[in-house]
């Protein structure tokens, strides 16, 4: 059972993912083969597992009373997000997810909406057996529902031009955000951290899933020179108008109307011209710093922690992975 | 605020209702507005109320300790039905649900797999702030796991002409009965009645759910002479194959089979002919007949009830419900 490269080097954490692997694995066992089949598959497709990881490293910076309860919470926190993403695959109408055919491609629509809303009560059900704690689950039960208020507020943002900054920050903290702040703070909840610790690793999540999310929309818009790959602009055909775009786009909104206005009828022609737009009004440079004030933010509440090894694993992963330049 | 006039004759309840379905259209307030209207519009579409009518009038069999708590118990598991119709309106595509335009329909399926999520978790937050009892919210995420469970076991009957009886009630035992069956045990508890009793209230629970679903499968077969109705056959065209049908079919495959072979490709003569075959071979009078057990049964689960006011409702309620000639 494979574990992304990012936590290698980590031999503690690793195992423990591990074991939230296990129970991953075992909590989607149910009579439908295929879909058993296709989820483990996923699960073994190369994800990083930050929502688990985050949420064990900020339990084990306190003291932890079963670590066998936090790799069943852990494991809730990561079937969750995989939840979204199946729907999220639906909406998008994806063909790829993780370099396989996502469930919708590959089954159809119907088997992804139950697959979804079966990975939803795999996660309510893991939660409601692994704690007696009534908090958690009353913090958990909140923090999803706002999660989905958040895509339901921001479903009228797509292809709408007058997007602003703040409509921006709000759609990727209920889309991103939210699932990393909850992961921190149930961890240093768990760790039983002091309670201002706990609100710093609620801040800290925000930011990296903040940082994580803004850096996700830029690569979308990047061409490396390294890997020579062209930019995808899947976003921008969706009508999901990101950081970088808007940014570009502030005091030139009639040029690039000319452009949007076309949906998803953009030719690769337009693509190009959309591109030249962004690098002349330097919109990835401008979002590229943005992420970084989220990103130093981050780094700064992780400072804050009492001295560990958590604390320096926390810290330098953190870093790699908001600084990724891929 | 219109409740069904099923409940018309039986004021204590049909306050409750009420109550429940204030809860309901509160729980549902968010920030978009349109999707806020859409739920709370469908709410008063006249749907019976049945799961939280079934989940009080068993709890109002035994000793209920705080009616507020019991009203938001009923109005999650009526948000929770919402769910999971919202989402089989996108499996169908169907064009109405309760004479008004299904959400999917109104607003498109992106809309429609975020409603049924937000949807779900609004059950969830709804449970988790009305109960500190861990027992009902681990039964409840049992409970919906299993209906979802059923869902994707059954995905593969669709179209499938060798289809059993047995598969056909596994399928409507996770569709229909899991929650008929829940709402009663989980109302038999909180009213305190005896374990007896609540198993007692399961199996009712079950069986109401049973006869309820079939007379539902019998209804898209049936033209009633007083209505003129033609049978519109939805579920054979979309290629669930029910009980009338299975039975009809039995010992008759290959003459049903050139028909079925043409999936949704039947033309209105095909159809003819399809309702010609069930009559001949009594499928709808057989589905009935079977029908007619679970409701028996049923029945004779709600007379073992301690004699109370809400026995009686209880009783002449499932009568008309699964007696009905509509």
């Amino acid at each position: 059972m494979a574990i992304h490269p990012l936590w290698e080097q980590y031999p503690k954490i690793y195992k423990d993912l591990i074991e939230t692997k296990k129970i991953m694995e075992k909590s989607v066992k149910i009579r439908n083969k295929e879909i058993t089949k296709a989820l483990r598959l996923f699960f073994d497709a190369g994800g990083k597992l930050l929502r688990p990881a985050y949420f064990l490293l900020f339990a084990q910076c306190g003291e932890v009373e079963s670590p066998k309860k936090m790799y069943r919470l852990a494991a809730s926190l990561e079937i969750l997000h995989v939840a979204t993403l199946v729907h999220d695959d639906i909406i998008d109408d994806s063909p790829m997810r993780r370099s396989l055919p996502s469930i919708q491609s590959e089954y159809g629509q119907d088997v992804a909406v139950y697959t979804g809303d079966f990975l939803f009560t795999v996660y309510f059900h893991l939660l409601a057996t692994s704690t007696k704690n009534l908090r958690t689950i009353e913090m958990n039960a909140h923090s999803m529902k706002r999660i989905l208020v958040g895509e339901l507020d921001q479903m009228n943002l797509r292809y709408n031009t007058d997007i602003t900054m703040k409509q921006y920050f709000q759609h990727i903290k209920g889309k991103t955000a939210q699932l990393f702040e909850f992961a921190c703070y149930e961890g240093a909840y768990f760790g039983g951290l002091s309670k201002r610790m706990q609100l710093m690793a609620k801040r800290t999540g925000y930011n990296i899933g903040m940082a994580f999310q803004i850096m996700d929309d830029i690569l979308d818009y990047q061409s490396t020179e390294e890997s020579m790959k062209k930019p995808v602009f899947e976003d921008m055909k969706n009508g999901y108008y990101t950081l970088p775009l808007i940014l570009a786009m502030e005091g030139h909104e009639e040029e690039f109307a000319i452009l949007l206005n076309k949906r998803d009828q953009l030719t690769a022609e337009d693509l190009n011209q959309a591109q030249y737009l962004i690098q002349k009004y330097q919109g990835i440079e401008k979002a590229e710093s943005i992420a970084e004030r989220f990103t130093e933010r981050a780094l700064s509440g992780i400072a804050k922690l009492p001295d560990s090894e958590q604390k320096n694993i926390l810290y330098q992963v953190t870093e790699t992975l908001l600084k990724r330049q891929n």
